[in-house]
């Protein structure tokens, strides 16, 4: 089984030779507190385990994709306090409710996996992912192997410096890729500008509530022809070309792999703009070969891929 | 063999179970076209043969270590005008002069696998080096082996944008690592304040000759604490520290090794400066585990690296 634990959502999945066989999506709802989460974990599991129509003896083992570091060995789930977990012993907990062995996995790096097994990357090597969302993920697929580091939690590409002093980041420092690119900078620029008179349409939607910029209303705004927003999300496709560039002279890949919320609702012309921006900053020499493509298994990315973690590392 | 081709000399060392028994060193002076250098690099391996008192029969293959990109495949210098080779067919012409096998490595590449193998990282299996200069050359090694990406020229650190829109760097771009942190950033901002009377002692020793700005100079005026060498020197410490940041969130290592002129002249506080930026600028999870440390093969750390890559790849 794969399972997506999300901020928002979770969804189990029952795979079988790659593919989905059932699945069950429930709200993750971190509000009622840990013990409420994990409890609708392991109903989610369970129910999709019945809809598949096996029992719990026929599956062989689970992959859990979560967001936030954790310790892959011990499977401790280190620190995602918006979930409510902080050094939480998630693998010893699930293995004791279900009785199924339980593997610990980053989203992130499962949804890469899914994209390289599956999806938008099949076929490639040597792979890197960016999710642009509230943050900006990274996922790293070298020479086919997914790219851990040294304690398991390589691949924070979101908090890659680009400009030294710039926008302040969620992790407190300033200018980091995600600062500059995420759905999150730009959703700060917009409800300024918007409150302050500048795009109306906007406005007229969602107001001076900043949790009501989201991605749908920037790909609404753009298509009408919203100047400063228009303007805004070029200037957050030129920044994440810059993060790109830097993937490709550091990484020398085949591939950029970009998906998540904004670049499903901004669609082509976004990534073409992010793309030009990578040619005009990589060397020519790295950037030449480089393809970029949009991911392409939306929410069965993390469920696929954990699930062919699973498979692909069987012993 | 290994043998070290640099811009200024070049060293051919005979190798015997990591150790050199033998060497030859020569000015490499591209000046005089590649046809001189070429000749010069046979003479150089012959020298080096008669030397270690062995016969050409006895040399099992040379690993020839360049700057700038290559094809290792097709053993090609794609493109390294400064020593006036472009797509030039280097082992193609070094086996059919000497008849011994030749592969080609990145020289960056070989000084980081020597530092691995026996030098300043030995015992560390995920290793970033960082060697500050005329450029800032990258290494990368990955569970312990060389990550050369996947037309084999990764590790292009030095050309990580860190300041969008910031200083000019040799590649054309702006803002990258090397724009701010090399030695010629460190020049270019040194000869221009000691030309305008701010560096006395600095200006009566090099004038406003660029090319007499070297790391000894600058080492000198630190410890004769000329304020405003100090303080560009403080600045640079300060840049090459986020570009270390940047390694440690995205490639979660064990252990960063500074190495180069630079760093070799300005040594222990400047290492110490530098390390203090990566830790402010990175993640907490990621760079509470790694270790800084300098490089301590000099010299011998290309010609010492290129070797071991022959003895660890011997199939």
């Amino acid at each position: 089984m794969g399972v997506d634990l999300g901020g928002t959502k979770m969804i189990g999945a029952v795979v079988k030779d790659g593919e989905v066989v059932s699945r069950c999506k429930n709200p993750t709802d971190p509000g009622e507190g840990p013990d409420a989460v994990f409890d609708r974990i392991t109903a989610t599991i369970e129910k999709a385990i019945a809809k598949a129509d096996v029992l719990k003896e026929d599956i062989s083992c689970i992959c859990l994709a979560v967001p936030g570091p954790l310790d892959r060995d011990m499977g401790i789930m280190a620190y995602t306090p918006n979930l409510g977990f902080v050094n939480f012993p998630m693998k010893a907990k699930l293995e004791n409710a279900l009785g199924i062995p339980v593997f610990l996995e980053n989203d992130v790096n499962a949804g890469t996996y899914g994209e390289y097994k599956c999806g938008a990357a099949k076929g490639f090597r040597h792979i890197i992912a960016l999710f642009p969302g509230t943050g900006i993920g990274g996922g790293i697929i070298l020479d086919g192997r997914l790219y851990r580091g040294a304690s398991g939690n390589a691949g924070e590409l979101g908090h890659m410096i680009i400009q030294t002093g710039g926008a302040l980041c969620g992790c407190g420092q300033y200018g980091c890729l995600e600062a500059l690119a995420s759905r999150t900078a730009l959703s700060k620029d917009a409800v300024a500008a918007a409150s302050a008179g500048k795009a109306p349409s906007v406005f007229e939607r969602s107001g001076s509530d900043f949790s009501q910029y989201k991605s749908r209303v920037f790909a609404d705004a753009y298509e009408a022809d919203e100047g400063v927003i228009r303007r805004m999300i070029h200037k957050n496709a030129y920044y994440l070309g810059i993060g790109m560039a830097n993937c490709v002279n550091i990484f020398n890949p085949e591939v950029i792999v970009l998906g998540g919320g904004l670049v499903e609702k901004l669609g082509e012309e976004y990534i073409r703009r992010a793309e030009k921006s990578m040619r005009k900053h990589a060397l020519d020499t790295l950037v030449k070969d480089v393809t970029v493509v949009e991911a392409e298994l939306g929410d069965d990315a993390v469920i696929r891929g954990a699930a062919y973690i699973l498979l692909d590392n069987m012993e």
